[in-house]
C-alpha cells in the first residue's frame, strides 16, 4: 500500500511526464458547454483505502463527467432491483462505438452492457420506475453527494439542456429499447434522466472519493457505509474493466490494468482493488472517446504505483 | 393488351384460386386499426393504359395503404427536388427488415433506397420543406385525389394517432437521421408527415387508379396529365421492383415479375409498364410484411395476363 | 421490335458516344492476365429474337467472362435439380459485395442469391454431383457451345490458373459454406470448376447469342431448341434483375432497364425479354466491378431502342 | 497467500461443490476424439508461486488442451516479434463467437485479438516464419515441455488429423486472412500449425505449472528462469481477462474475477497475478464453448480463495 507522501511523489512524477502530451486528443464538441474547454486543462486525484491521499493540476475542479456516472447509476439500479437488471442488459463487451446502434437491433434490444449509452438508459429506467424525472435525477445526485460528502456535487444545467437539444442519437436508442419493450418508463423521461445523469459535474477529488467504495469491497473504507454488497462491488469492477471504454476497453485493461470507467468530458475514474481509487482529467479525447492525456497518465500511474492488477 | 372482357375473365380466375387461401398469414397487429381487420377480406382491380379495368371483390372497399404510399410521396420528392435526392437517398435493395436499423447506421445516415421506412422519411422531409406537417400531409392528400379524380382519399386519423402513439422503432430510425444530419425539419414534424401518410385510405380501384402514370411513360393514360417525366416513371418502376418489398423484393420479382409495392395494411400496387396496373388488398401478411394472399393473386395474374416484364 | 438497320445505327450511336468515356474506369488487376488487358478495348454486339443482329467494335474478340458465366450455370443446375436448387441458395439481392463473408455468416451458409461467388459455388457444387472436376467444366463448356454453335468458345486456362492460385477469398467461401454442409463434394473440386467457369474466353456476339434463349421464354429463337422452361427463363431474368450486379444492382435497373450480369473481365450480358440480347465489353470497372463504359453503353443502347422493361 | 493446507481444503471443497453439476454441458462434437469422451470427468489443480500446490480428481489426465494453447503461442509470439505482433492483430474483444467471420471482414482481415481463432492463426504465422510446419510445431511443444518440466507434453495425432479433416471453418479463415494479406506463409502451412497447437494434450497440473510464470511477473517462480517480460506478462493476463472466453468474456470476468482462457476440450487456465495459476478440465461445454463445470469450480475457488483480481 502506498502512503500519502508516495503517492504525491508518483503524482508529481505523472504530472511532469504528461506535461509533453498536454493539449493531444481532440475536445468533444457536439456541445458549446463542452467544446470550450480548453484542451491543455489537466487535474488528477487519487485516494486509498487507507485513507491517504494525493492531487496535482487542477484536481478540484469541477467538469462534466458524463459517463463515468454510469458506474454509480449501475450500483444504485443493482441495489434497487438486484440480479433481475441482468434480465434487461448483458454484462458483455460490444465491440461497438457506445451509441452504436448495430448490436442493440441484433440483440433484439438487450444492451450488451450498462456501460454502453443503451444500456446506462435502461439503468435509467429502473432508477426512474414510477416517478416523475426530477425525482430520480434528485436521487442520483444526492447518492453522489453522499458518495463524496459534499453538497458541491449538481447537474450543469446548461450541459443537460444542450444534450437532449442535440441527443438525436441518445433518443435513436430510447426509442429503439422502448419499441423492444426493454424500457417501461416514457421515452422523454428516461432520457430526461440520461441527460441530467450525463450532465453532473465534479472535481477529480470528489470523483476519486466517490469510487473508493468500489476499491473496498463496497463499503466506504472513511466512513464505514455500505454502498453495496462486496460481490457487486467486485462485479461492477469486473464489468468497467471488459466495457469501461467501449470498443477500447482491451486497450485499456493492455496499457492501464485497472478496471475504469471514461466519460466525453475527459474524465476517467480508475479503481485499483484493495487498494484504491484514481480519477483524472484532461478534455483531449482519442478516437473511442477517451481523455487521451487521462489514460496516459492514468498509465503512468498504475506502473509506477503498481497498482496494476495484471 | 388485355380487353376488359379479358382482364374480367382473368380477374375471377384468380378470385377463385385465391378461395383456397383466404386467411392466410397474419394479419399487421401493432395497432388496433389494422389488428381488427377481418384476414379473410380480399379485393383486386385492374385498369389498363387503355382505359379498360376489371374488379373483383372488395375492391372498393378503403384501406390503409400504409407503405404503398411511398411510391407516390417519391414521384412528390422527384418532382420537387430532382436528382438532388439521390444525394440524400440511394437506390439499392437494403437486404435488410423495412425498419431495420443496422443499414443505416453502416452508411451513416443515407436509407439504402426510398422505399424503406428510413428513405420514406427523408421524402417527407423533402416534401415537409419549412412548411408545418399539415401544408404537407394536404398536399399528399391533394395528389392523390387528383390522381384518382376522387374525393374520397383521407388519411385514416385513428391510424394516423395510432401509428403516432406506437411508432417508437420508427421514432428511432428518424432520431437517427437527424442524427446523422440527413432531416431538416424537426423529428417530430417529419414523423408527423410520415404518420399520416401511411394512414391513407384508399380502395384497390383507387389504388389502380392513382399509379396508371407509372404504367404510361409518366403520363395519366386517361386524362393525358403528365404526373412526372418517362424517365422517373421508368425509374421509380425500377426501384419497386428491385426494392418494393424489403428484404423479400428477390422473391417477387421472381414470382411476379412487376415492380410492385406492398403496405403491412395488406395492400399491394403492381405496375406493369405499357400495359396497366394492379391493385389488391388482403390482411393476412407473410413473414416479410407482405399480403401473402395478395402476392399469390398478383403471381397469378401476372401468368395468366403474361403481364411479367421478364 | 428493331430491325438489323435500326439496331445498326443505334450501335454505331452508342458507341460514337462511348468515345469520350473509354478508358474510365480500373482494370481487374488480381491476376495477370486480366490487369494486362487494355483499358480503351471495346465491343459491343445484339441480337434479336427474330434473328436480326448488329455488332460495333471489338465484338468478336474473346475476353475472360468471369461472372457472366453464372447466368449459364445457373440454368444448367436448374435443369438439373430444378427447385431442389432454393433448398440451398436463395433468391434475394444481398446488398452486399460479390465476395462478402458477413451475410453468408449472419444467413448459416445459405448465400443470398446465384449470382454472388458463394451462390455460384453452389451452383458448381449441383454440376459436380459426383464426377471429378473436368467431366463439370467439360459439361459447362459443351452448354456453352451448343448455345453458341461455336466451338471457340474455351477456358482460358492461363486464366483458371491464375485464379487459382490467388482465389484466397473465394477459397475463404468454398471453406465456409462446405463448413456449413452446404456443398456436397470436394472444396477443391468445387473452387476447381468455377475458377475454370470464371475463366470462360467468349466474344461480344458469341455472349449475346448465348444469351438469347433468356430473352425468347427459353428456347432458342433461331433454332427452336428449348434451353429451359419459359418460367425458369423468367425466374433466371429476374435473378439477373435484382442480384446481376451486386451491391449496384438496384444502380443497373435504374439506369438501364434491363436484366443483367457483369464480371470482371469487363463483359455484361443483358437480357431483353421478347426483344433480344445485348453484350458489351469494355474492361474499366467501376467501383461495384461493373464495367463503367459498358453499364453506360447499356443504358444508351436501352434508351435509344426503348428496350427497357419499365 | 495460501498455502498448501489451505487449497488442499479450498479445491476439496471445491470439488465436492461441483458433485451437483457433473456431466452439465455439452462435449464438443465436432470430431470423435473429443465426441466420445466422458462428460462426468472432472479435474482440478492449482499451484503458487510460492512453490505450493494442491489437486482433485483427475488432475493429472491428459486432455486436449485446444484454445488454452493460445496463451501460450501468443507469449512464443511476442517474444519472437515484440509490439510488431500488434501491427497484424488486435487486443479488443470481439464480441463475437471463436471462428467469426463477421468482424474479420468488417475489420479488413485483422483479428480482433490473438486468443480467437483468426489471431491465433496470425500467432501461427508468426511462429512458423520461413520454416515448415513441424519445425513450428516442435518448438511450440518444446515450449511447454519446458515451461512443465515434463516431456509428457506431446501433440495427440489423432485430434490434430481430425481437426485438419473436419476444420473448414478455419480453413475459411485461413483463407480470409491470406487473401488480407495478413498471412505470410502457405494457408496449408498455417492450418497445419494451428490444428496441431490444438491437439496438444496435457494435464490440469501441468497447464497450472505451465501458466506459472503469467502470475509471477513473466518469470518461472520455480526455476527463476524468466519467459517473458514482466511488461508482456501482465498484457497477456489483461488480453485472458478481456478476450480469453470469446463472446463470453465478459461473463468469466463477472462470477471468476481472474484472466483465463477456456478450450473446448473442457480446460481452462486461470492466472490469479502474484498468486498462482488454476486449471481445471471438465468436457462439458455451455453455449459459449467454455468448460460449464470448469468456470464454475473457478468461480467457487477464487471466491474461496479470495483470488479474485476485483
Amino acid at each position: 500500500m502506498k502512503r500519502a507522501e508516495d503517492l504525491a511523489g508518483i503524482l508529481a512524477a505523472v504530472q511532469a511526464d504528461m506535461r509533453a502530451h498536454l493539449g493531444h486528443g481532440k475536445v468533444a464538441d457536439y456541445i458549446p458547454a463542452l467544446a470550450r474547454v480548453d484542451p491543455m486543462r489537466f487535474g488528477m486525484a487519487v485516494m486509498t483505502v487507507d485513507g491517504d491521499s494525493a492531487a496535482v493540476g487542477e484536481a478540484d475542479a469541477p467538469f462534466s463527467i458524463q459517463s463515468v456516472s454510469k458506474v454509480f447509476t449501475l450500483t444504485m439500479a443493482l441495489e434497487k432491483v438486484g440480479g433481475d437488471l441482468w434480465r434487461r442488459v448483458g454484462r458483455e463487451p460490444s465491440g461497438s462505438r457506445f451509441n452504436s446502434m448495430v448490436r442493440l437491433e441484433q440483440e433484439h434490444g438487450v444492451p450488451r452492457n450498462p456501460l454502453i449509452n443503451a444500456g446506462a438508459m435502461v439503468v435509467c429506467d429502473v432508477l426512474l420506475g414510477q416517478d416523475r424525472p426530477p425525482a430520480a435525477i434528485g436521487r442520483i445526485t444526492d447518492f453522489l453527494r453522499a458518495l463524496t460528502g459534499e453538497d458541491g456535487v449538481h447537474v450543469d444545467m446548461e450541459v443537460a439542456q444542450s444534450e437532449a437539444d442535440t441527443g438525436f442519437r441518445n433518443a435513436s436508442l430510447a426509442n429503439f429499447l422502448k419499441a423492444s419493450d426493454n424500457l417501461s418508463g416514457r421515452v422523454e423521461d428516461v432520457l430526461d434522466v440520461y441527460f441530467h445523469q450525463c450532465a453532473l459535474a465534479m472535481s477529480c477529488r470528489q470523483l476519486a472519493r466517490a469510487g473508493l467504495y468500489l476499491a473496498n469491497h463496497g463499503a466506504d473504507p472513511l466512513t464505514g457505509t455500505r454502498v453495496t454488497t462486496a460481490v457487486r462491488a467486485r462485479r461492477i469492477n469486473a464489468i468497467m474493466m471488459t466495457c469501461g471504454h467501449y470498443d477500447a476497453s482491451g486497450e485499456f485493461a493492455f496499457r492501464v490494468g485497472l478496471p475504469g470507467k471514461s466519460g466525453v468530458g475527459g474524465g476517467i475514474l480508475a479503481i485499483a482493488p484493495r487498494r484504491g481509487a484514481a480519477a483524472v482529467w484532461s478534455p483531449g479525447l482519442n478516437a473511442a472517446g477517451t481523455s487521451q492525456v487521462g489514460a496516459l497518465a492514468l498509465e503512468r500511474f498504475a506502473t509506477l504505483a503498481g497498482w496494476s492488477v495484471f
